[in-house]
């Protein structure tokens, strides 16, 4: 796994699907249980290559013990479901939903577990799902915890998620001038890495492919989920913190960097360089045999012995996947130790109201001896300090927006 | 009600979060519930105007039988949620997940509950969080059941989506084309709409705004859940199916029509007219106090009659609000009396593997007297026949991808 994987995009082999399906059959077995109930479209994803959205309609896939599994869809989706569906599945779809009492979902469950009382349930599964067993369900994260180690094809999959999101990042960072509306390059951002994906697999699944290539501006990176001025517009100076992440065709990944425009404000150079110190002891940590919640702990740490108490939000780091976001943590909570193929975002955080945030995010592949950056970015302020000038067309753009909101009878502030 | 209402797409008042609030804890009472605690994105931004998606950090909005909600959240959104909440709500914020114990969701949700035994826990809840109360969980669907009939105000903001999506279904159909790319057409709508709304409310959530513009062709519209082929052109002849829908700033609609390129084919001719004739029959059938279940059983009792048994595949209608797809259903196996105020998609639906899909949707208010459709969009096969020559450019475009794909080593088979 030192090696570097060639990076693809296409859809598993049976052999693949076949030993996740023996590793979680595997844990099963170790916790006593008959079957497991997956409903998380990520987890049915991960044992299928079927992607579907949660609705009223419960797309459930069963796992037994040994055996295959059993797909319970709803008609509708069966040919749908035939045309993605990787592996030995045996269908078994209901009518509709609502459907009359005896041609329900829920009968078809029943019909599948077969009396069976040991049945695995994890975490984010519905209710109502839990209440249509007919045993006690038992809490249980096989898939999730088998998703923790990757695979050579996953990694293959995260490194080209991590490539494609890179030269996104690049593409961004290029298109950055004052004034511009960063709403215009998170459309371009998108489009180029979807267009650039379908044509490296055409058999691409929308479903679950989205990129996002957006940044907050110095006025509000201090507070690091809120996006809710779609106008916004660069501006001199910083810092500013990109998000460039996403789903192709599956497998997700992230870069984030915090840059300057023209110029670096006096009162950002000292947090810059003490998250940049955070970062590298992060590095330093993330290594195979660590406690995940030390490494947390020792970054907040340093950061608290400078200062920012008060200006941490979140935790040093997530994993990725089938999702863009999951579990295990890099995280004060957690409990686990680092092992080799897992992969980690590793981005701690300062956000300071009146200057502004700064973070890095980077997609890292734990490796036997250490970790490996699956993505690419400018690490130095140096580089990070864009020189860019204004233009006439974004102002002219700006003006046009002001008057037709102003026409609308609207404003920003409203 | 039988007055057409002024369409909108502003955030709610107070008065109107209030009133909701009311009417959820009416039910609450009556159903003998000391709290209720509200997951599903969709009920939390019902009673909060606050919109996030599911991810591992939970937001658990618990609504009191009287008196103040209790907004759990993670310490990283409260500034976020700050900015978007309407109405009288107490934040409860978490440090992070996972955090060490004593400082987790969890716990915050114990104090919260202060004791409390009956808790309304809904359908969609996750096991994990269901786990986590003190007492049994009682199921209720109380936030949904409220949510059935529509405020004054809500029927404005979905008469608002579903004019903005008849201009994109219109803005679609113009720029049919044979062989040109489907996908061109979804990336132009989605783009079009998105503007139209942001300038018309540029506070606009872009986290409950989404377009979808798209069709099938006549190839695969019989399989109508199947955009596995995001090449897919326009064909000359039809059935195509189109599908515009979407969230506008967190309430959806949808319009869906079936279409033709320059001709009809003879064996289409049948399945439209039979098709527009169960149309005809549940838009009569839809009216107040009629039985949800009997329009989709007398809507299928028609469509069998003439032949379709094997070609059905969905019920005749789902309802719209702060989503674009929920409860209650047009469905065998409803329960349930269509009453003022409710709102329904119309779209009985015809497949025939090898001549395609026949479906009309609409998005339709129930008033006091029947129904009203907010929706616009052709309804004759004259109208929906279109006469349209292919473009040049289209063929060189196809030629491009096929030589892209070709160089890349793959083809749409593989």
């Amino acid at each position: 796994m030192n090696q570097e994987i060639k990076p693809c995009c296409g859809p598993p082999s049976e052999t693949e699907i076949n030993s996740r399906l023996e590793k979680v059959q595997g844990r099963l077995d170790r916790e006593g249980l008959d079957f497991y109930l997956a409903f998380d479209p990520a987890n049915v994803f991960y044992l299928t290559n079927f992607a579907n959205y949660v609705h009223e309609r419960p797309f459930i896939l069963l796992v037994p013990v040994s055996g295959r599994p059993i797909f319970i869809m709803p008609k509708l989706e069966e040919p749908h479901v035939s045309c993605r569906a990787v592996g030995n599945i045996e269908f078994l779809s209901y009518d509709e939903f609502p459907a009359p009492k005896g041609r329900q979902w829920s009968d078809k469950l029943t019909l599948a577990l077969n009396g069976a009382k040991r049945v695995g349930v994890e975490h984010g599964c519905p209710f109502n799902v839990v209440q249509a067993l007919d045993g006690k369900p038992v809490p249980s994260d096989a898939i999730e915890t088998v998703r923790e180690i990757k695979s050579e094809y996953e990694i293959a999959r995260i490194t080209y998620t991590s490539k494609l999101l890179s030269e996104g990042h690049r593409m961004f960072l290029s298109q950055v001038r004052p004034g511009r509306m960063i709403v215009e390059l998170h459309g371009m951002v998108r489009d180029k890495l979807t267009r650039k994906l379908i044509l490296d697999n055409p058999n691409t699944n929308m479903l679950n492919t989205k990129f996002n290539g957006i940044a907050q501006p110095p006025a509000i990176s201090h507070d690091p989920h809120n996006f809710t001025d779609v106008f916004m517009t660069f501006a001199q100076g910083g810092p500013h913190v990109t998000i460039v992440n996403g789903l192709a065709n599956g497998y997700g990944a992230e870069v984030e960097r915090t840059f300057f425009i023209n110029h670096v404000p006096e009162a950002a150079k000292k947090p810059f360089d003490d998250m940049l110190a955070a970062r590298q002891l992060a590095f330093e940590l993330t290594v195979p045999g660590a406690d995940m919640a030390e490494v947390d702990r020792k970054v907040n740490a340093l950061l608290i012995s400078r200062g920012y108490e008060a200006s941490l939000l979140h935790r040093t780091g997530h994993s990725f996947g089938v999702s863009d976001h999951e579990g295990p943590f890099l995280a004060d909570g957690a409990e686990g130790i680092i092992q080799p193929g897992m992969v980690f975002s590793i981005e701690p955080g300062i956000y300071l109201p009146g200057i502004g945030g700064f973070r890095f995010s980077d997609t890292v592949l734990i490796t036997q001896t250490g970790s490996r950056k699956l993505t690419s970015a400018p690490e130095t302020l140096e580089e990070l300090t864009i020189k860019r000038s204004g233009s006439i067309k974004d102002s002219l753009k700006n003006l046009a927006v002001k008057a037709a909101l102003l026409k609308s009878g609207k404003n920003k502030k409203e």
